[in-house]
């Protein structure tokens, strides 16, 4: 264990100067302070990650820095916001400088690809544990809610969900493929297919605890139901294996996006990463059909249970 | 152990309406939304308790709900703001329905106290921690920062700091005074005592590490030194009883205001609660004088070590 207080870690990892002219007082103070541009709302959000729970306990620092971020970035890549300040609140059994190091190094590699700063934070010893909190901005107008769907709308998704859960169940058998690991280690939050969705989605979530288990987020607070096409369900693998049909529906941990559109709502101008398939449409009738046809039960399409 | 779901027990727990009309998407969404009143810099603070380590493991949900924003609000209190909207980032072991009663209720109870919304968290499973994220807001020329202390200028500290750490030692010996058990497991965040600083105080902190360690970030921060006079630390009992002074110097968790004024700066149509006495002036030396009249070792004042 390292002699290391809080006041010298935070300043040797976590203090950095930010371009952002945004910023009235950053690190080092009770609180810090932000101008929010004019005329636009604040977004905030907030995920923990623990331990064991939302990863495993031999996921590399670096790792844990970029995918602690990643999870909040995508809240606001579901509200179609631009992502700006964090905090970050790091609970860990010691101030190892190794540690230390690499997660800091994964934390700003992500934050640095979205203009993100970190303006302030608290580290506390406990079992190791992260908080972040990510504040963004977005025209009022143009925030993408989970009630907006409506009878009609296409239902899409980003990428390929099931790939995190398919990739944890193979390190746990001792046998992840080495070139999908980042696909559960390094989510990449969609912010750019959020805003490119501004004023075109009617709904969005993002698949934190399962495809299924999101989507149904969408159709209670927008009051409606949906018919999801089975067969049109993106999944990738590799060699012979790819995720299963249940990690595809119920598989957490992805941080794809989950949107409706108009019937007619042209996407085709989207040629950036990730893919994005219309997997069914939103009904009048509430509920979820279509999954008959897989002969899974109800209870395999739960999602990620919290509790 | 119950069966609530995270979503269940968000709904039970922690979904109320509120009358902020700043707020324009509150809990239940991949993020909130509010509005930053016109003109005004928003502030952000978090801070994480451990249970076992921030709070002792007997501590009634209540206490621990209402501690935990109380350590949040008291870093807005520093800053002269107005504490608007907090997250909840709540990790406990299991959803137990008395427990979350108790510390909603604690929660609720000072968060209406000072108008404070929830507008949003995360529920995980893991060891019980809490972390809170508040945002508030101020006219960023009102805004008290640690960097503005001056040669010449009075400090100010407010109630009785030590009487936390004094509690904890009773407790632990297992003769906590009933009467002052309050002071460690319920701080009351010097909100309004903070707006009244606004353009009078050239510098304010919330000793939360002990009156030492959190003066010598704000000499650090405006390049200044300091003389205590030792006599005047404010010190209360009961009965024979009261703080040691190395309680009183650097024994952390009491959330009172520590703060500089020009002098000749008035304060005495301040006739609420806390007290605030006047313990010592700003010096242009660096470094910090009186304390050789207390027989105390510096190791004695170091405060509050996070590590």
């Amino acid at each position: 264990m390292s002699n290391l207080g809080e006041f010298d870690l935070i300043h040797r990892y976590f203090e950095r100067s930010s371009k952002d002219h945004h910023i009235v007082l950053g690190i080092g103070d009770d609180a810090a302070a932000v101008h929010v541009p004019s005329g636009e709302v604040l977004l905030t959000c907030t995920d923990t990650l623990v331990a064991g729970r939302h990863f495993p306990d031999i996921t590399a620092a670096y790792d844990i820095g970029w995918k602690s971020l990643a999870v909040n970035l995508s809240d606001i890549a579901a509200m179609g916001g631009v992502a700006r300040w964090a905090t970050l609140a790091l609970t860990m059994p010691a101030a190892d400088p190794i540690w230390l190091e690499g997660f800091a190094a994964g934390f700003f590699a992500l934050a640095d690809l979205h203009g993100v700063s970190l303006i302030g934070g608290d580290t506390t010893r406990g079992p190791l544990s992260i908080t972040i909190h990510v504040l963004g901005t977005t025209q009022a107008e143009g925030m993408i809610k989970r009630q907006g769907a409506r009878p009609g709308d296409a239902i899409y998704v980003s990428g390929y969900p099931g790939e995190a859960a398919w990739v944890l169940e193979c390190l746990l058998r001792g046998a992840a493929p080495g070139e999908l690991r980042c696909r559960l280690d390094r989510p990449e939050p969609r912010l750019h297919l959020g805003r490119y969705l501004q004023n075109k989605a009617t709904a969005a979530i993002d698949i934190s605890d399962g495809l299924v288990q999101d989507l149904q987020h969408i159709l209670r607070a927008s009051g409606v139901g949906a018919t999801l096409d089975i067969a049109r369900l993106p999944r990738r693998g590799m060699d012979s294996a790819k995720p299963s049909l249940q990690q595809s529906l119920a598989g957490g941990d992805d941080y794809e996006l989950l949107f409706t559109l108009p019937a007619g709502q042209l996407i085709n101008d989207w040629t950036d990463e990730p893919i994005l398939t219309c997997i069914g449409h939103i009904d009048a009738e509430p509920g979820l059909r279509g999954l008959g046809l897989t002969g899974l039960e109800p209870m395999d399409l739960r999602g990620y249970q919290h509790f």
